[in-house]
């Protein structure tokens, strides 16, 4: 038996008393974005997702208005991405420290603007309020063919997976910023992979972003397909390079890169070897290189290659973390190094024993 | 020349850096939920918007967590209410001091789930993160005929002037929980109007909530409209007759009841005297009573019989006073009070001077 995640144990507790609309094509867990059919033809489908940046602030992890505007919107555009949709807009309600500087407020606003042009995409509405603290929450809006959405659940065993991009840099930059905030952090800037998501409609079997880190987005998908997933013994050439130098520096293994919890917010998704060309087809098409890193295994674990050999993670352990160390950074690294020492242990105690 | 709104002036400079979406039917101001045409046909229209509950909480004007859920729920609804949108459903986003009792936390999401049912809607999904403090931030999504959608535009004068239901309720509510905080409060439990905004689609000129409470409604009204509204001389039968009694108890002026800011959600909305006939129709039919408030008027300004002659309310220092007092609720309610002073003061003087 699977190891409790608490967090998604806590949802299933927080949503028991609600009725599920018969409209939703999705259950809890199985999509990014919430996905309805609201109009009288079933062809087109209204995705829907909402997202709060609001413990990145108060940690410090986003302290640019910029980037917290930035952020705001991409959190959900990622989510979209996710399903395969296109998006309509998204509405920000923006709950604004009383003492809001106008210069603050305008690199805020920027944030937002910039962020939507990045996307395509639009403001339709919000709402503003004033507290102690900052906090911004956007609901993004879009479009998907309903029989070409894209979900968390279809993947089977020998199924390829794929990452839309390189990994690692959400760890590489909490770790600089929290743990060093007086050097020059790495930059920070997720682009939703919307364009990805779309091409990959009809090809991949289950896609999920990674706003939660690698370990933890494969974890879910695990659960939710009922699979494992084995990763290549070359996945670190799919780190994000600067993330690897900066990890190197900072005497971090690079396999917490994918274990920590701020993503990268790219997405992996999961394709049947026989669509593996016309994947490659469309992305040469369109310029994008999607990184191959591992594939879809029968027994429900993760394992990677770690010191050598293979190494089932106990990825459950891992994202329960954050909650367990109270969501103490230093404490959450310590954890996460002595995690990486008992892999170590273990590895040494196999050499021993052979 | 109108004075400045210094509400919708931050609101205008908050939106100067974003475009406006093509899909959008509603410009800015003009809508109490966003508009949009996401499909191929023009026949059906989204309707969303966002709220966040969050100053109440933090003033202690919502303080049971049944309420808080209900009411996250309910401002959205009755944004979709006043455009005429049948609901799909709402996502919420959910910031949770790190210390929420598991008790408390059940009360919230069973407020909540008692909003949708009474709404006859559903969570669709959600957000979960840890703060300091509480806020809860609801985006609600339906659908609307686009040529039957109600928008804040489009009444003439001599337009008849409605709301949905009695008044004042919300800002009795508000001056027994903050000002008598030890006294038992009259009961706050807002229904979104949704199948009376339904019902007025094709009849209403103009309709719009007041989540501000009704003066703030008129004042917006007007602005967009370039009319005025003069309310009739028996408008103290549309009090709510618990909330009459409680300003009655408190030495509350009646008609303060309809200048505060916090609401009753119900909807104001115009019609053309020729449609009167028709809205009782539909209204006997459904066992609904529309009230008559007043009609809409050339003149820019909102009058109302005070102290047995008509005057000709500032609605814009109306408006302003909760900054202006800097959310005090002892300052605001003096600074009323002193309005109703000069007012009485004015009417005074024009009796001495015939």
């Amino acid at each position: 038996m699977m190891n409790e995640i608490r967090e998604n144990a806590m949802l299933q507790k927080l949503a028991s008393p609600f009725h599920r609309s018969p409209l939703q094509l999705n259950r809890m867990h199985e999509s990014d974005a919430e996905i309805l059919l609201p109009g009288v033809t079933t062809e087109s489908a209204i995705a829907i997702t909402i997202d709060s940046v609001v413990e990145e602030i108060a940690t410090g992890l986003y302290d640019d208005p910029w980037q917290i505007g930035w952020m705001s919107v991409m959190v959900s555009m990622s989510d979209l991405a996710a399903t395969g949709a296109t998006p309509i807009g998204i509405v920000i309600s923006e709950v604004l420290p009383a003492d809001c500087q106008a210069a603050y407020l305008e690199e805020l606003q920027k944030g937002i603007s910039d962020a939507c042009a990045a996307c395509g995409t639009y403001v339709l509405g919000g709402d503003t309020n004033f507290a102690h603290g900052l906090s911004l929450t956007g609901c993004a809006l879009g479009t998907v063919a309903t029989g070409r959405r894209l979900s968390r659940i279809g993947c089977h065993p020998g199924d390829l997976l794929y990452a839309t991009g390189p990994l690692g840099r959400g760890n590489a930059y909490a770790a600089c910023k929290l743990l060093q905030p007086r050097s020059p952090s790495i930059g920070y800037r997720p682009l939703a992979r919307l364009a990805e998501g779309r091409a990959i409609r009809g090809i991949a079997t289950a896609c999920m972003d990674t706003s939660d880190g690698v370990l933890a987005t494969l974890d879910q998908l695990m659960r939710l397909n009922g699979v494992g997933f084995s990763l290549d013994e070359n996945w670190e050439s799919a780190l994000d390079v600067e993330a690897a130098e900066q990890a190197r520096k900072m005497g971090i293994p690079p396999w917490l890169l994918l274990a920590a919890e701020h993503g990268e917010f790219e997405l992996l998704f999961t394709t049947a070897p026989a669509d593996e060309s016309r994947l490659m087809a469309h992305a040469l098409e369109m310029g994008w290189q999607p990184l191959r890193i591992g594939r879809v295994v029968h027994a429900p674990a993760v394992r990677m290659y770690l010191y050598g050999e293979i190494a089932r993670l106990d990825t459950a352990r891992i994202r329960n973390l954050p909650r367990a160390v109270g969501r103490d950074i230093r404490r959450y690294l310590s954890s996460l190094l002595e995690f990486d020492a008992e892999i170590r242990q273990n590895h040494d105690n196999t050499l021993t024993n052979t």
